[in-house]
């Protein structure tokens, strides 16, 4: 049996936290306070200083459904706080901020993490995770060319190039690195006028932050990397009301663009935990996860609030023609997990 | 940034809250506690006075999807205690009660207040929606007749006169009027016997409580102001089960008819906070929001606790045969937002 | 108005708890903390003398979707601190271990209790509901064969004999009895490789723990206990995929079979509760109750973690050609509600 | 064993509360509210119907120690919401208050309780304690003078007459009465310019709101219901700027003066609970309770915040020359203990 | 830096927990709750099982005044609860009663753990301390009178050899050994008839309950093992009112004697933390315990709720003529620090 | 009323914090997260950015009684995110730390606050006190010596000049500099060989941190800066075995020395809140602080963790042979209130 503490203290030996180093914990709701502090003692366990910097509570900032904005804009002070420490736990989620840019530019390594501690437990990251996405890494960064096509009409084509690979296996041990616990997953963007195609989505996938298995096929036509026309039944209306409701052209943008490598991670898990963040249906085996929306992770410049992560089953993928996924199966070996399971 | 009580102070001062007069807060839950102490302490802001009057905790009175019952019942002294406020905020939902109308009576205000700080932070009322929603309810109290219809088949009509038209603008400061926060629609209703046609609930309607939106047409035949007849697949089934576990014929009775004219509210809010309260799939703008069971708040005599709120997209609403609302969207200038959104 | 000590009073009473018996009440988390000091409390004021046994916490043990793992497993001392008393009201879910099989076997009853003070109290049961269930085992276990169909094409074959008929009312006032409050339903098994047919899950149908009402038919094929082929759509596939997560051939065994009896549970109840553990949506009157997976509590060798119930409504069960529901509505007079209700 | 809703309960029950009566509960700080719960659980028991009335939380009003200001004080509604209730429990102290008089007028009868549930539970009073102490009322209430003495020099008389005698006995079952749980002594007051003499606060005597047993004699000269001298050593020293602190004339008048009758009181009860309000020390058996400062509660017109309880060992106490208590022990046979003790 | 975890684990370690080994934690109160959470954590950090055994909760039962009376008398269920483990932590104070006889007797070594935090760190034992501990032991075996004196006139014998001498040194490792957490002293008991002269308590020395420094020399005359008379000032008359309330004749029987060795604790501790339950005050380097009323824990008849622990100062305590302590000062080499300090 | 926030936000302002100014919190413990919500809260409503550094909680470090250590040591990067604010909140109490000193020199300026809410609303400071207290430091910084005598036999000499004079005022608006809210005094120090004489500590004097009146005079004899002998009663004993238990040769420096300002401050004050702090008998009008160790914060290298403020009662106290403090009155026109009180 494991407790919290056991559980952050076996995360952050993974992100390298040792004797010596300072770890930091952001956080501003009572539920972070109790993660907070049960990371603080997991790092004096492992020898580390440790401090948490809370942030005021109010109820306009960085709910999980308005990406962008975030509780620490303009505050430098805080911000120069969390940069004095080695890594810094992010229980808040500033992804996609200047702010968080700003403090992982100082080399200090970012671990987010806000799922239940049920998932965090379920998928804790491994070392052979690790290798495996950073092997696909090394394939995707070499590749020009990004196409994707499944069974029910997709085929859309990505310019590959203008921005750079991005890794997430689950923690973090590289000076200024972020990392999201869990994960298992890559991914990078078309150039910005490069995506062209149609997007089929299917019965079964899933639309983020819907939490939702789509019912009906809703069809993109993307032309220059953006979202030109929805068409479709309920799930259609439903995509097409909310990135109304936002007001902005940046909100029919292609964002990233990737596949899911986690074997321990299942389509299905949205079924029986229906109110997760979703990195389990993000992170599975096999899936092509397709987003819209910002791109700032990547270093582009669309900062919409509206975004869309969108696993997708049973989907090919082809880096320059070479096929990597196949119907919802990874092809190249070394991308595949070691034993069976 | 802003704290629960600089939002509550923000509401209050909206309400007419001013220095010398008295706010009563009623709870029961120690959730609606926490709410309680921070109006109590928006009110100090404003210089007004302020109390709590909080109930025994119970698990049988008042749950949300059981409208009608309402934990004052029968304690007199309570209800005095509430009249002597000149707003009583209600965090428990009193709705549709006798008692909440006797203290209605007596002069003092009501703010409904159950959704989530998020919710009602985004969707804090204004006055130009109540003069949008008051502009409405003038040209309603004019009519004789309503009529909507829809693309699937809905074709009903309501006998008006009996009952008065209702606002609801998410805020209260006349005496002895109830409001709810947020909101931004308004209803009457039709002559008790006085509803006749057919009501089609096409998929992508909302079907509250059952926080869902329906995907496949349930049509209900409508006799007299009595549904007479229920046919459908998987939703038309829910809805029927629903009503025959309440044993009740009053069940059956048509309740409140109206539009929603709030365009910050978006039917999609539903996929993303699916067990919010629901104000915000009740009020976006162009919904015809018909709604089945009791009617007590209309001043009518059906008390049943079985009770659907349906806001349906895309129908055509007429009064006295002139368009209010085509094909969900609204037409009259006056009821129009300001500026485009 | 009743508190939760009251509610839990009635309940011990129903179980037979009276002055100079002791109460154990097993918990683990803070939220069962808090229905445990209620239990001693409601313990007390039958005269009787209580205790609570709380097991560490932790984050990976007997969480509600993976049956058969427990906390107690190993802890023999703590499994005699529960021997000790009369009655064991299990907070944890301890539901198929052989922990619980070795508590039981001591004496010691034990009172399943894990739904909300919502649902506790709603579908409190009573001794006609007993009677009823009771009447049905009787029937139940003197059959050699169970037959089930519905419109939807299914129709399979259970070869009883090979395990007892369980009940479950509610209550337990019985030495070593275990019961699970709410309920309202009985079930048996067929011989491990006597179960043959299809069954085809229909729309509206509930899969648990997915707590979803199926859109469309899945078609299950069973030869000699197992599941060979699962087709269908969507639901389908969520079937196969969390199956196949537990990489486990004993997941496809079929467990136990039987109808429900409880006609104050509905069918309708999990569109307006989809959190509750679904024990209304188990037992609402007239329902089968298909399984599988585990075995366990009905003394059978399969011990797997992956368990599907699944209450299916329509359907036509026969007990060696007698017809005990028809599509979907009881027959025998003696497990007919005693009045309309 | 007891809980303490058994405990309010019964006391409730020796207040007279019953089916179709309401009670209102007073609270303020979270841990009154705690004592509220129970209050409001305890009256749904006997059938009485309840509510709690919040007061906003503030750090200025009506600490223990600064008797007659009250967070009530221009909150007229409030004092209407409680003037609702056949009872009223005091958890916030009004004692003393223009407030407080205003709702015993208005028939409702108050319980005051602040000390803790040991305390509580320990003293919870009975009906001959309070037969007694009304026995000695009426004694009180016929004498015209009422002189003490003891052997460290005390010598003074007080000219009755003027105010009322009061009786705290534990608890309240007369219309507008006002009781204090736990107590058991009965005062009343001199007239105005009736006091004279000396007091000489012995060692071992408790001076209440110091908490503190007097090490060295103190004492007092009193002219004219006035307190003109004050020697003695630290602490003389220590009641002398105690009393100057409030910068206030009527600081030094001479408030109620009576005799205690409890027999479970302990004077040692100070020793082994420092932190209590001190209900125990006050009431101990053949105590004279010697009091300064404001005596609103006699209906006088001294409202200063200066107030001292000296619980006073070993007096001899007349009224019109029958000796009552001489030294330290009650004399009259009704006002004494049924039972050895 | 260490947490409760950590330091719960050192003490656990202490005890000689391990793998293999089972540790129950008995509470009652939520503050007692939190320790036991962490016990639960420390014992698994040790590779031990664990489970706690929480009673219910109360207000009449076993305050730390009122000795002799538990929370367990009755309850056999949740006594042979407690036997089934090895090591049982009773944060509930179980002292002198049959109840912890009994549990005991089974071989559950018991550790009371009723101190803060803070006591706790600061004085966590040692195994030399032990050692010191034993080594005094040894030599009270062997002695057959006890005498005692100090400056004040204090002269009086002990019979010895009725009664077993007692270690304390804060940790148990032996089956069937309680001890608690802090201490560091040893203690046996005259013959029930067998202790008489005179006890003069000095300024200085130390009265439990009362947590205070006696002011004024308080003379006790023992006779036969009873005290038949006090005399003295305020601290007599104290202690006298004290013994009276509990109107029982063994409230004035002598009990254990002895004297401490642990050169960590301090006399002045209590001017510091005067609401500690006074481990350091009872253990302090030189000091003479002495002590009336119960003598249960040495295996006597002396079951009185009435008991007073004096720690006195300078005093000079012989075994058989054998100076032990002379003037507050420990004479035998072995029972003396390692190290000065 | 005033709630903490409000209390919080009148302090802040005084602290000279506005709009674009960021404030940072540094906490430990729940309570003193309570606080931190609140100071985070009151930041806000002035417009200042704001942040919470909260430190791992641990039983070892900084205690009050324990000055000199603190949970800060050797954490750095929690060090320089406390340098980012303008002003850091003290809620730990790093009194005399040189973690302390380097947040201070880095332009960040230090309130410390421990008090409770009801000390720090009585006693919140105004400019008028902090106009004395710098215009009565302009008098000390002129000085050479410093003597006070009272009737007991104390004189003592300071030879001043090697150390700044402080101030405490209760607020800080200037850059770098530290105050305690609330206070009302100030102190320098000696040269460290530089005092000599006698004191003696009358009856009513207190010893903090014993938060003790002292009973019979205790009578210390100081050379060359160090306390040589220590003699009288119990009071004398205590402070002898507390400095003892420290080991320390620098225990026994003498430390600051100083005169109250504080006219709302009452001696008296400890009498009926014998847990608070002590701000307000540290600075009760015309007491003499003597105190003894540490005096890091005077820019002084005794580093002693054992340190006693002593406020001393009818002294009299010369500058240079001008008399400042006569018979406890202050005599300067310039220090003394404006108004009487």
């Amino acid at each position: 049996m494991t407790s919290a503490v056991d559980l952050f203290e076996a995360e952050l030996r993974l992100c390298g936290v040792h004797e010596g180093e300072t770890v930091a914990v952001l956080s501003q709701t009572e539920r972070q306070r109790a993660y907070a502090r049960d990371f603080l003692a997991a790092a004096q366990r492992l020898g580390a200083l440790s401090y948490e910097v809370g942030l005021p509570a109010d109820n306009e900032a960085g709910g999980l459904d308005y990406v962008g904005v975030n509780p620490l804009a303009g505050n430098q002070a805080a911000i120069e706080a969390l940069k004095q420490a080695d890594l810094m736990v992010d229980l808040v989620f500033l992804l996609f901020s200047v702010e968080q840019q700003e403090i992982q530019e100082s080399g200090t390594r970012i671990l987010l993490c806000i799922e239940s501690l049920d998932v965090l437990g379920r998928l804790l990251p491994t070392p052979e995770l690790r290798e495996r996405v950073e092997c696909a890494a090394e394939v995707y960064e070499a590749a020009e060319v990004l196409r994707f096509t499944n069974a029910h009409g997709t085929d859309v084509t990505y310019q590959l190039g203008a921005y750079p690979v991005m890794t997430e296996y689950g923690y973090t041990d590289e000076p200024g690195r972020w990392d999201h616990w869990p994960s298992g997953f890559l991914f990078s963007g078309g150039r910005d006028d490069g995506v062209d195609g149609r997007v089929v989505i299917a019965p079964g996938d899933i639309v983020y932050p819907f939490n939702r298995y789509v019912q009906s096929p809703v069809e993109l036509t993307v032309e220059s990397g953006r979202i030109v026309d929805i068409r479709g039944g309920l799930d259609a209306d439903l995509m097409a009301d909310y990135m109304a409701g936002f007001d902005d052209e940046k909100a029919y943008g292609i964002s990233h663009i990737g596949w899911g490598l986690n074997e321990r991670c299942r389509w299905s898990a949205l079924a029986t935990d229906p109110q997760s963040i979703g990195m389990e249906g993000r992170a599975f085996y096999g899936n092509v996860l397709f987003s819209t929306g910002p791109n700032q992770e990547l270093g582009g410049s669309n900062d919409t609030a509206c975004h869309f992560d969108i696993p997708m089953r049973n989907c090919t993928l082809y880096l320059d023609d070479e096929p990597i996924v196949v119907d919802g199966d990874v092809v190249p070996e070394e991308m595949r997990p070691r034993s069976s399971f």
